[in-house]
């Protein structure tokens, strides 16, 4: 699993301070999760492979999260996409996006299909045998969702010393992967746990942004490994918070903490404080393992 | 008369490669001209203070005129913007915006005043005592204008050294820049002439973009002193050209020749050409006083 933050600024672009998007690869897919104005550059300049973006998440339609995704979509037509492009995002999407096409003459040869999202528990938006996303619903102006992405559990991993050392053939290597006993030619059963190690445990993320604090989020998340959660502002200022319906970097480090995460990572930060460390050293106070998000940053898992 | 190229290549957005965006300052008036995605970031970077534009010109719909324009608006709102912003492009713009804005629940606090324009006939869209703006009348894929600012011709320049010879009070200077004869106190009458000289040639500054080559063109601007003309592509691609219409930067060298121009500036360069001085000596060869526009860059007049 690979995150790599495109934008992670609250409110209004500003140069070096980029509106919410961040990129997810996990297990073969990348998946674009919010696009505020100038993504797509955002995109170039990380050297993203940007046809391969197959689904794109919205969390709510304010133009900071949201305002580029009408360009990424131009772009994509200008570069000749056949694949077809899934959109994910707050029930008007399709109608604002499908406007802007018309007015421009300038309809995808690409089909776009759209999933527009109004309920307010949680769904499962995709579903393979590799990933799932789910939607966390949100408390913010604005109907809003967070995202579950969850890498499903693999294959059992090989133990290639004991599957030598008993002259197993390789075409049963697929059945030991699957947790299957193996019958030797004498009749011997060798146990699967024997001959093969635990799967990775597999990765999950979550996405959320914007909110205000609930107590029912970490519960929501809960088992989570990563969590992505804004922190607009700092808690000398929760009133604010409260007011726009944001978070504080504390919330967002109590939040991880009562979802039992491993790592935090916070952003949609306001442009009011000039150092990002108070807002590491907050969230810090609360959940060890907080990173800051940078535009441009990758983060491996 | 001051312009400032924000961006000035076509299609999509790419790092050092801004789409449509111009900012022209004339007799007070602080206008932006097209805003493609990215024009609130590139604003920013030439230190523009953008709170002081009142009136926004969009050519045509295509993303790479228009998708900057609604991130604009939103930045407008959350600087607290009170005075009235008008917006003048072709119909459909309104319902766009307000759309977006709804879906944002991001009404603005300040009047925002739409003028939609379906003429094919060119039109006069502000006139007031310093300036005014009328549309040229494009052919592209879609509905397009381009637009003519003028200033309007200002006050006779005082002649101080007659006027100091002659004696005249400071309470006659607004009569002499007004052209009026002055008659000193024994009765003797001097003529306006002796007490002044012309007023400076006034500025005027015609935009075309984006737009097929069409003869009629030139007769439009006949006489406007600078002209921005898009070249999208050289010489050796005119049937792309005609094909998308778009203009060479041979034909816009051609348009602002036979217009009686002093000065041409082309831009919305194709990404194809990694050279933008070959656009630069095509048009030359035609007009020889043309300048290549580039993001960022600021032309005095």
């Amino acid at each position: 699993m690979e995150l790599t933050i495109l934008g992670c600024h609250s409110a209004t672009p500003r140069p070096n301070a980029r509106p919410s998007s961040q990129v997810l690869e996990l297990r073969g897919h990348l998946f674009l999760i919010d696009c505020g104005e100038g993504s797509q550059m955002a995109l170039r300049n990380a050297n993203v492979k940007f046809s391969r973006i197959k689904h794109i998440f919205i969390s709510h339609l304010h133009g900071d999260h949201f305002y580029g995704l009408p360009g990424l979509i131009s772009t994509f037509q200008l570069l000749g996409r056949e694949t077809e492009l899934h959109i994910y995002g707050p029930k008007g999407i399709k109608e604002a996006i499908l406007l802007l096409l018309k007015l421009g003459n300038a309809w995808t040869a690409f089909p776009l299909i759209f999933h527009e999202l109004t309920s307010e528990e949680s769904e499962i938006l995709l579903d393979d045998e590799k990933v799932s996303v789910q939607t966390i619903p949100l408390k913010h102006r604005v109907y809003t969702n967070g995202f579950i992405f969850r890498e499903k559990i693999g294959d059992r991993q090989l133990n290639l010393d004991a599957i030598y050392n008993y002259g197993i053939e390789t075409c049963d290597y697929q059945n030991i992967k699957n947790g299957k006993n193996i019958t030797l030619p004498h009749g011997e059963v060798i146990a699967n746990e024997l001959l093969s190690f635990d799967p990775i445990e597999p990765q999950s993320y979550a996405y959320c942004s914007d909110t205000i604090y609930f107590e029912e989020l970490a519960s929501e998340i809960k088992g989570v490994r990563t969590i992505y959660h804004e922190s607009t502002f700092l808690q000398q200022h929760t009133e604010l918070a409260e007011k726009t319906m944001h978070s504080t970097a504390l919330q967002a480090a109590l939040t991880a903490k009562n979802a039992g995460a491993e790592v935090l990572i916070i952003g949609h930060y306001s442009s009011r404080y000039s150092d990002k460390n108070l807002f590491l050293k907050e969230a810090q106070t609360v959940f060890k393992n907080t990173l800051l998000s940078e535009d441009g940053k990758r983060i491996k898992f």
